[in-house]
Parts: structure tokens; C-alpha cells; sequence
């Protein structure tokens, strides 16, 4: 694997989900493979899980990990090209990512989108930069509209609990509070389109995802109906695609418990960190149908996974 | 050892106390008893000696460590059960905890407490979820109302330093600019109450600090007469407990070099940082008496000894 | 080597060179040197490259590494002695630096100047104390004065590529849009004038450099006059020391594609981060006179001839 920056980047992702697993049995069978190998994680936003599994799958494999926080404020880095520097940015991105390339054998980074300008966000600026001009390999610890090391061990948590061969899996929107990316709906649906899985998203009128993420998914604005006999339940917030970045805030959409009674038993998921009584309420979220913390723990095989693809 | 919360998790304080001593006298000589294995520190508030210390103590095990650091204000985190997220809270400490613990298998952390709701602050309600709901050890890097790998090293330094089997150890109150937690005399008194030193406790009239810490240590509001004959003098500035945080600025009890005079060649302890001519004077600072750089050298052993038991 | 805060630490700054070189080729070579060992480095300012470029110089060595962001906010360090700290000072340097260095083998430090009084800035009270307290050696990663690493980088850069024993290094003046410091031109300045290269400084009037920098280079106003023949041009913008911090923007300074053409096909040259377009025009640094990446990339080597030195 060159970059790690989509699913577009995988040739088999039913591959590379059966090498975390893999790899979550045997965490530490290739710990030299990093040896006296450095991964640099880059955060233009802050980072709880994604920095601590990517961090802990770089020591599994014998790496060293460094670690920057940058905020756009400090350390604005400018995107456009030929301009003249004379604002805010100090640095162009085509400069700074050819010099931590040379600092590093795999560059991760991590840039939310403004939510303002939906064309620049989707244009994934910054991290194609990189991927460009880093010379080396670059993975995505979630950019402006795609989140895939979540989305891999989103796969790798239906792999290991699915009952049938082709189950049925809903992403449903849930209310939230403030405005967030879509990048873990959009990457989902991307990864779910990979799969023979049978993949039905759900959200209220107005809420719908850029075209070619949902691609092949079917998509309703019941969400009832679509719960039933559902396998996995996906519950996760996003703002506004169409009216872009606006905050939705529907309470009728929250998952509980009740909900999940015409599903097909099924395994509850949501990215976190949750909101609880908000997104899912704590009936759902304290019961059995929950396997948010084994999709939390299944980041650090994802991550492995691709990290192991990427120095092999 | 499972948790090393306080010093109740401790059986026998003073065998660490000699485990801490070999280890600074060894220091590699379990240098692959962590190997593989990752330390998780998690600051919810600013560390100097604490972070450099315990970290040092990880790497001389063969341990690798992940830090991070968090704000209260970025990253909120809930402790109550049931309540409606839409607040500022983004995640409920169980989850978060939960999810930290298939990181790491060692968590330490620290949290400050807000001197302002005395019951919430020693409930200890955060560090008390993270040991409940991470599955992993956690070690107290301070929190609310102890500090224990603090005391630790002190109690090594005194043993390293005693002249007498039972020496005579007097912790005094000392002015101060800012509200400070009590979290270092609380528990300097609660591991002196496990030893069978002489220990006396001395602060101006309404500075008492919590009984349970106090246990029988002789309590007196007269300076002079308690660091009479005294071998240890381990000054200190806390916030009131009975008038709950809040801040007392006396400067006739600033320790100096006159005030040991009466004392039996008295070594003088301080946990750092320390303000100088606030706290105590540069002429004691920096005379014969003072043992401040050994008691924060100390800090590395005293963390190794933790981390020692708990890998073991 | 004991310290490293200036090229006054380094017997023969051309055999430290040397060194660099030969572990550019033969990075992994003493990757046992410094296993067991720490590096701190110590942030009081932000840094990019030369966080990078240590940590991965440190790595190289088989050191561990640990990283301490402070801000002069949040933790302001006491640099008078004898004063009552009662203000925002909450640390005496001579404290936390002999703390820092009982946990370290190494300690790096940076530290930017005020720009505001010129004797204490030029004074490097911090790093001084460091050196001094601390007890183990401490290496510069930008003080007020100087960049040491970034100059011996500098140097390596010259030597892969100059094309004649002594070549013609011209250091201009370049336009800016904010107050920079005067650490990597007079540091640079520092060690051309160690070399037997003929060495030029071209400014515009009011815009010299401390004397005791400058030392025997040929210093002139005319740019035009300066860069005739030159096989190195290293442009950086500093802020006044004559009137000390003064900004000064004049666009007529900036070095484009035209200007180098009267120079032996010159080599660019530029510390990074470069506001393109303020400092140097795209038509330069995208030409194939620039050797920024090589230089950026160069820091790991110097870095770790420094280590390497100081660890043998």
C-alpha cells in the first residue's frame, strides 16, 4: 500500500480486515518490522482515540512515534499555490510536507473541515498536499470528509459479530448538538459500498450524504423501517451536506432501547466519543446489544493492519 | 499491586519504600520487565516533575509511554450517571476509561480539583471511574486529594537521610500567593501515619486539613515549638479545608534558615516548584539543610517501584 | 562535548561536519549508543523541525526521548536571583533545570527572546542556567541569540554541495511581515566566520547584526553588488538590533529567479518556514537553485553528530 488515505486505496478490504484480525490474535508477531522506523502523527485537531491506537499499533510493530500538535491558529499553513504569504499562513503546505518526509518513513495527519466552505473541504486540499510532496507514505487520521482507520475497524467489529454471511447493516443519523464533520458517515458508507453486505442509511429529509459516498446504499427517511431486522445498527451524527455544516438537532431520531426491538438482535455501534441520552441513550448503550467498546479497542488492529501493509 | 490510587493499596509501604531504594541503586536492572507494553499518561492538568519522572521510570523498565494531554475546557468529561449530555461534557468517563484501557496496559492520570465544591473534589469521582472502568491498572499522577507517588519519594528521601530509627518529622503550613489543593499534605500525613516516625503537623488556626489524612499526627498552631528537636521539616502551603479553598497569605510562617536553628540539623523538604522568599527563604533553599533535589530525584524511583509491582 | 549553545562549545566546527556527513550515510551505525539513555527537550516556544529532526537524530542513537511543552503563560521561570517570588514566576530556573536533569541524560532547550530589551535577550540568562544547574549537557534548539543546529546544518548543506574549496556564502536581509529574531543570521554568522569560506552580509542601512557576530565579514548595502558571483545565498529576514525588534518590510529585498542570475548559479538557501512570495518569489525556490529540502533534511545529521559527540 502506497497511502492510506480511503478505502479507494485498498485493492481488498475484505483483505486487509481479515489481517487486523489477524493481527488482533497476534499483536505482536512482527514487532521488528518497525524497528528504527519513525511514524510522525500530525494533528491540526485534537485526537484521543485515533492518536492513542495509531501510537499503540506503531509500538506493536517496533516503531517509534512522534507526536505534533498543531492548531490552525499557531501554525496556519497555506494551500493555495502562488500566492503572496503576506497573511496568516506561514508556511506553505508543499514545503512543510517535504521536510517532515524527511523526518519520517510514514507521515499521519489529521485536519477537520472548516464546515464553511463545502467545496474546499471536499477538495481534501491539505492531505493530498502531503500525500504529494512528503515522499513518503501518508495515512489519513481522518481528513475534512473521510475517516478510514474508524470505517476499517468498523469493518473488522461486523466481521468478527455477524451471524449471517450478508448481514443487514443501518447507518442511521442520531441529534447532536453542535455541527459535526461527515467524515465517519461518509467514509462508512464508502467501506459498507466494498462489501456484499446488505447497506441501508437512514437520516431525516435534508440530511442526505454527498452522492458518491452513498453510492449503491439504499437510502429512507424511516428510520423504523429501517431498523428492522437489522444485524448492526450504526447510530452517528453529521451535519448538513446540502445546507452544508448546519446543525440538526431532531431528538425524535435518538436510538434507545425500544428501537432495537424489531431488529434482528442487533449489535449496536456508534465511533464515539457519544453523547449519551443525546445520540443513544443509556438504556441502549448500557445493554447487550452494545459493542462500541470493542469497536473502540479494534482501532488499534486497524491501524496495525495498515501500518504493517504500508512497511511491508 | 492492582491500582495504586493512595496509599491504601499499599500492604507494606515500607518494603516499596526499600524496593524504590534498590531501584535507584539499579535502576536497568529490569529494563525488559515492560518491553512491548505501554504506559498511557493522561494529563487533565499541567505536569512538570510528575510526567518527566514517571516517564523516566516507564523507559528504565523497557516500557514505551504515550502522553496526553487534555483540558478541561476541550475535552470535557462527564462523572454522573444518567444526565442528558447536551452540556459540554463530549464523552462520560466510563467510556472513555473503558476505551483508554485496551490502549495501554498501565494508565496513570491526573486531575486537579476545582477547590470550590469540597463534597465533588473528595469524592474523587474521576479517578475512581478510571480505576473502575478502564480493566487496567491506574496509577495517581495527583488528583483531587493525594498525591502518593509524591509521598512516596518523600518517604524514600527520609529513609535515605534519617540519622535516627524514629526520627522526628514536622510538616509545617507555609504561605502562599495562590489557592493550592491539598492533595500533598493530605497525603504526606496519610503515609506517615503508616510509618512509626514522630510526626507533628503545624498551620495557623483554621488551616486543619481533613481528619482521615491527620489520623495521630500531633497537631499544634505553634511553628516554633513543633520544629523543635525536628529532623525532617517538610514545608508546604495548602488552601483551607474548612473554609474550603480558600487562600491564607501569612509570611511570618515562611520557613528561613533562623526558624531551623532550633531544630535537630533538620533536613528540609519541599515538593517543588517552589517559590522562593514566599515559601521559604533562599537562605534555607539554598544552605546545607535543604534536600529538595534529592526528594524530586527521588520522583523516578519511587515511580519505578510502582510500576515495578504492577508489571510484576 | 560538554554543551552544546554555541559553535564556542566546538573544538573543530569542520570536523563535526565530517561527522554529520558520515552519519547522513550511515545513519543506524551507533544505534546502541544511546540505548537506556533520555533526551528532554524542553519547548518554551513552538517548534517544528527541530522537534523533528532531534527526536529522529535521537532515535537514530537508539535514545529515548521526552518532550515538555511549556508556555511562558503557564509556567513562567524566575531567571533574577534573590527576588520574592511572589508574581507570575512560579519556578526558579536554577530549580527546575537541576530538577530536569536528574531524568535526562540530555537535556535540549528553546527559547525565544522578548525582542523587546535587547540586554537581557543578549544576556540568554535561561539557557545559561541550564547549563550551569541542570548537570548534565544541554544542547541549544534556539535561544535568543542563536540556532546552533540550523547553522551546523547550514554547513553540512555547503560542504555536499559547493564545487570549489572556498566558496563565495552571501547572507542578505529579506523583507517580512512580522519581527523575527536575529538567532539564525547570527548564529550562521558565527560559524561562516569559523570556515575559510570568503563570507558577504548584505542588509539594508540601520539593519546590522551584532558586532561580535559579524566578526571579519565583508558587509555591505548593496545586494545587488553582494550576490555577484556568489555560490551560496542564504536569505533571512531579522528584526532590528540597532533599534531592537523593530520590523522592517521592504518588498526590494525580496530575492527572486532575476537576482541570481548574476551569481555563480548559486545555491538558495532558507532556514524554513519561508512566506513565499514576502521573502524569496516561487520562480526561486521552485528552481533548481533551492536546496531548502536538502537543508531542512540536514538537521537530522546534525543533530546527531551533536548527540553522538556529547553521548561518547
Amino acid at each position: 500500500m502506497k497511502h492510506f488515505l480511503s478505502v479507494d486505496d485498498v485493492d481488498d478490504p475484505m483483505m486487509l480486515v481479515k489481517e487486523a484480525i489477524n493481527l488482533k490474535s497476534h499483536p505482536l508477531v512482527y514487532d521488528d518490522l518497525g524497528i528504527r522506523k519513525v511514524l510522525g502523527l500530525i494533528f491540526l485537531n485534537p485526537s484521543l482515540r485515533t492518536r492513542m491506537s495509531t501510537t499503540r499499533a506503531a509500538y506493536n510493530l517496533g516503531m517509534n512515534v512522534m507526536s505534533l500538535n498543531m492548531s490552525n491558529d499557531s501554525w496556519t499553513l497555506e494551500t493555495e499555490d502562488g500566492v503572496v504569504m503576506d497573511g496568516n499562513s506561514i508556511e506553505h503546505v508543499k514545503d512543510a510536507a517535504a521536510v517532515m518526509g524527511q523526518y519520517c518513513e510514514v507521515i499521519g495527519i489529521r485536519s477537520f473541515p472548516s464546515l464553511k466552505d463545502r467545496e474546499d473541504d471536499y477538495g481534501e486540499h491539505l492531505i493530498k498536499y502531503f500525500a504529494q510532496y512528503s515522499g513518503v507514505p501518508v495515512i489519513n487520521l481522518e481528513s475534512s470528509t473521510v475517516h478510514p482507520l474508524q470505517s476499517l475497524a468498523d469493518l473488522v467489529t461486523i466481521e468478527e459479530m455477524k451471524k449471517r454471511a450478508k448481514p443487514k447493516v443501518v447507518m442511521t443519523w442520531a441529534p447532536h448538538v453542535r455541527a459535526l464533520p461527515q467524515s465517519v458517515p461518509n467514509s462508512f458508507a464508502e467501506w459498507m459500498n466494498r462489501t456484499d453486505y446488505e447497506f441501508v442509511i437512514t437520516h431525516p429529509e435534508g440530511m442526505g450524504l454527498h452522492p458518491k459516498f452513498v453510492g449503491d446504499a439504499t437510502v429512507t427517511h424511516d428510520q423504523e423501517k429501517a431498523l428492522e431486522n437489522a444485524d448492526f445498527v450504526y447510530v452517528k451524527n453529521w451535519s448538513g451536506f446540502e445546507h452544508y455544516g448546519e446543525l440538526k438537532n431532531d431528538p425524535s431520531w435518538m436510538i434507545d432501547l425500544n428501537k432495537l426491538k424489531n431488529t434482528n438482535n442487533a449489535k449496536l455501534m456508534h465511533c464515539l466519543p457519544v453523547r449519551r441520552n443525546v445520540v443513544i441513550a443509556d438504556d441502549a448503550l448500557d445493554s447487550d446489544h452494545s459493542v462500541i467498546l470493542k469497536q473502540a479497542g479494534n482501532r488499534v488492529c486497524a491501524a496495525q493492519a495498515v501500518l504493517k501493509s504500508i512497511l511491508m
